[in-house]
């Protein structure tokens, strides 16, 4: 049943809203995001009561997403409030009021429901098994600890980008003195946690500052694709653009690369959580998610609704089947060409020499290359390289994900002219451009042998012997259209892998 | 109400499928298309009788057309055959094998339905007034002469490039008295038809020869964009061709570049049909028809169902409209922003200096700057520019189309890292990127009026006085968020057009 959800996540610093439709066929996708800068937690201070201003600053920005909400439809709310009213003593007061000027059923939740939800939403779009997770927000910061992709451990820390630069008064330029104190403080307080000790993981980061890091670092490198989620730094890059940060003051910082204007003053308060984190922890590297406590919201509403657990088991799966779902591909016909696909890989691993990850990536793109007729027919080929490059697919790196594209992209022959383009070439080396060219011939192969879309060829086995590579067509036709479809391709096959291909 | 509509072309050389559906919005949109060399009327010759071998050639390509029907789920075949099956003797005898066999209700037509269905084709998706128009085909060729939209003169040759080539035996090598006896023999047909000569008009072909004639020249020119659909070549450069054609043998053609294997030896032939028909005509320019009998025969039942003419009085705007509802866009809130940016557009001509092409590319951005979001919420702009440039949008040249993406991508900024990357700028010089900054500015002016998307600002006034950009906002609310948004934009109005902007 199709159905569409509205998502409200009302936190210290900023209220937001997301759209997710689920279509009848399960698929399902973001379709709205808006951000409103609220700073509801502003003034609250140590008495922690929301000021009358910061709550109506609030009110009128819910008030504009329950007119949105109208707007698209939405057929339920899910909406939450975090630290800033979990604290607040007049917090029950301010739901009240949300709720009589604007009709929507808020809710405040406590730190261990919130740290949960954003470690769904990560779990289930970045592939780690272990790590250190944080979800850093304006008046709090969960962290949580996960191994073997369980939650092991939890802390929720009080302090946040938004009431840290209040405290310690770090909006505009900062002295040393200033930032020692504030770190001292921070770094004192993580280490009364001795589980956050020297852990050596790579370490997730959620939340608005979290964006910002890998907006303003892809600023000083240059790179060449403006997507956020899964980016990676190393901790001395993220150190270097920490100490770029301190050194300016607030005139400075709102012309700083990637930084976004409303978050300038909060900025040195929120990397400083993060570096804190990473220096206890001794983190070996910084993962930004774009998903978190809203996109948990979400899946674990999705995921009970399918019945299913809230931790996905293979994410990489789950989010490849939901684009083939969502661009109404046909599940039979790429699923067998995906199956066939799979058996020539795997028989002729001693010709190729390409490992599990590769395979997967064979598997996204076997699924996947025809998903560009939803754009346009002709060309489609071209049109699924685009879509797979800029698809929600999760469990991926951004060069993977490229490579994906270009093996979608080449699933007919491979052509340098259309896919070879600046962006797939700043991912793609050499050696990169070779793995693509493999698994498109053993997808090719794999299409040639559905051309009737049938399913006549049921399966295949794939060998080597004597330097020849054997394909035995296991079938009850005569299937003289994919046989002669598969021939077509010896030429390419023997260009590429050194041997001949004998069809049996 | 949702359809499925199957549509099949079986003509003298190949056989072809085409699968369009009609959503429950009535947009439209091509999702399967198949071909299969057939050759029917091989060996006909002079005694007009189809041979069993090209029947059964025939039979077997529609039965897998048949299954493909079923396996799409089609709700209707619509099927015709045309000059091969005409023209026979036993034709009726063969379309009855064919539902016998197939379960196709294949029906011949006539050669003035023919015409007049690749003529709604044609001047559905292609923008011309005054043109000469011809479907060549293998066993004919249709002409139509086009005056103010409307057919005025129909002419049917019961030649194309299949019975050509084997009555002059042009396959392989060809001398120069071969050429000269075929070549005469067109030129004097074509001589007999008075209303042809010296027309001075843009010639537009439809038909696999003519498509041929595009491939074969862009890749000549090494044209940038994989598009064969309104694509124009001048006179001159189309005798280049043909000369360049006419010296080769078979061989030579198999290798020829932009040329597919299967017309190398009728493309001689097809290609002197059409030079006969511009050199008789003095046509000033060839255009090339991707659509023709099939749209023509889609349309028409579309446009029926819809209780509408045959022809659609402006094309870019129904595949505009049509696209809008394709990628579910929220009609009113585009057509609204649609509005607003035509208002500024008119009050500001006298600064922005653009004319009426401008302003209707202005009007398919704005119509479409979001219908990115059904590719990834985030980064939609460039998704929107993506779709735009590859949308079927009928009314456009290339370069146009590739400007109103441009114009969808910029609509929150322009930025010239995503946008300007090559496919774009070997369309686009430094006048056409002004143009396209300057478009963009007047749709982010307008969205920004639309930012509650609550249609608050209900009409502008936009006026030039005293070396000032004056917008009136029609409103009966204090619009303050919308005004913000606007003012935004003052220094970027100001930088591209000189003048400032004072929103009153």
């Amino acid at each position: 049943m199709t159905e569409r959800l509205a998502i409200i996540d009302l936190g210290s610093n900023s209220a937001r809203l997301i759209v997710m439709h689920i279509y009848h066929n399960d698929a399902y996708n973001l379709v709205y995001h808006q951000k409103e800068i609220v700073r509801l937690s502003e003034g609250a201070g140590e008495s922690r009561v929301l000021s009358k201003e910061a709550m109506w600053r609030a009110i009128n920005s819910l008030k504009v997403f329950a007119h949105m909400c109208e707007l698209v439809q939405a057929d339920k709310i899910l909406a939450v409030a975090t630290a800033a009213v979990r604290n607040a003593h007049n917090g029950q007061e301010f739901l009240q009021l949300v709720y009589q000027h604007t009709g929507i059923p808020l809710q405040a939740i406590s730190e261990e429901t919130e740290a949960l939800l954003g470690y769904i939403g990560v779990i289930n779009t970045i592939d780690v098994k272990d790590a250190l997770l944080f979800d850093l927000g304006g008046g709090s910061t969960e962290v949580t600890l996960i191994r073997d992709r369980q939650p092991l451990e939890m802390l929720s820390i009080p302090y946040g980008s938004l009431n840290l630069t209040e405290m310690f008064g770090t909006s505009d330029k900062i002295t040393e003195e200033k930032l020692n104190e504030m770190r001292n403080f921070v770094m004192g307080y993580l280490h009364r946690h001795t589980w956050l000790k020297n852990l050596s993981l790579p370490v997730v980061g959620i939340g608005g500052t979290a964006r910002n890091i890998a907006k303003m670092d892809q600023k000083r490198k240059n790179y060449p694709f403006p997507k956020v989620h899964n980016y990676r730094l190393g901790p001395m890059a993220f150190e270097e653009l920490w100490y770029a940060l301190i050194k300016t003051n607030l005139t400075q910082r709102r012309k700083f690369p990637g930084l976004s204007n409303e978050r300038a003053d909060i900025i040195i308060a929120g990397t400083t959580i993060a570096k804190s984190l990473l220096d206890v922890s001794r983190g070996t590297s910084l993962a930004i998610s774009g998903c978190g406590v809203r996109e948990g919201m979400f899946l674990k509403y999705y995921l009970e609704r399918k019945g299913q657990k809230e931790i996905i088991p293979d994410i990489l799966a789950h989010s490849t089947h939901n684009m083939l779902l969502f661009y109404k591909g046909n599940e039979s016909h790429h699923y067998h060409i995906a199956g066939l696909a799979a058996s020539m890989f795997d028989g002729w691993q001693p010709v190729h020499k390409l490992g599990s990850r590769e395979k997967s990536l064979l598997n996204v793109a076997a699924l996947l290359h025809d998903i560009g007729i939803a754009i346009n027919y002709y060309d489609h080929a071209r049109h699924s390289a685009y879509l797979v490059e800029n698809a929600r697919l999760f469990g991926l790196t951004h060069r993977e994900q490229m490579l994906a594209a270009v093996v979608a992209g080449w699933h007919s022959g491979y052509s340098a002219k259309y896919v070879r383009h600046k962006l797939y070439s700043e991912f793609l080396d050499q050696a990169d451009w070779q793995v693509a060219r493999r698994l498109a011939l053993i997808l090719a192969l794999a299409e040639s042998l559905e051309t009737t879309q049938m399913g006549l060829v049921r399966k295949v086995e794939a060998t080597i012997a004597a330097d020849q590579a054997h394909l035995k067509l296991i079938t009850d036709d005569p299937v003289v259209i994919e046989r002669q479809a598969v021939v077509q391709h010896k030429k390419w096959f023997k260009k590429e892998l050194g041997v001949d291909l004998v069809v049996v």
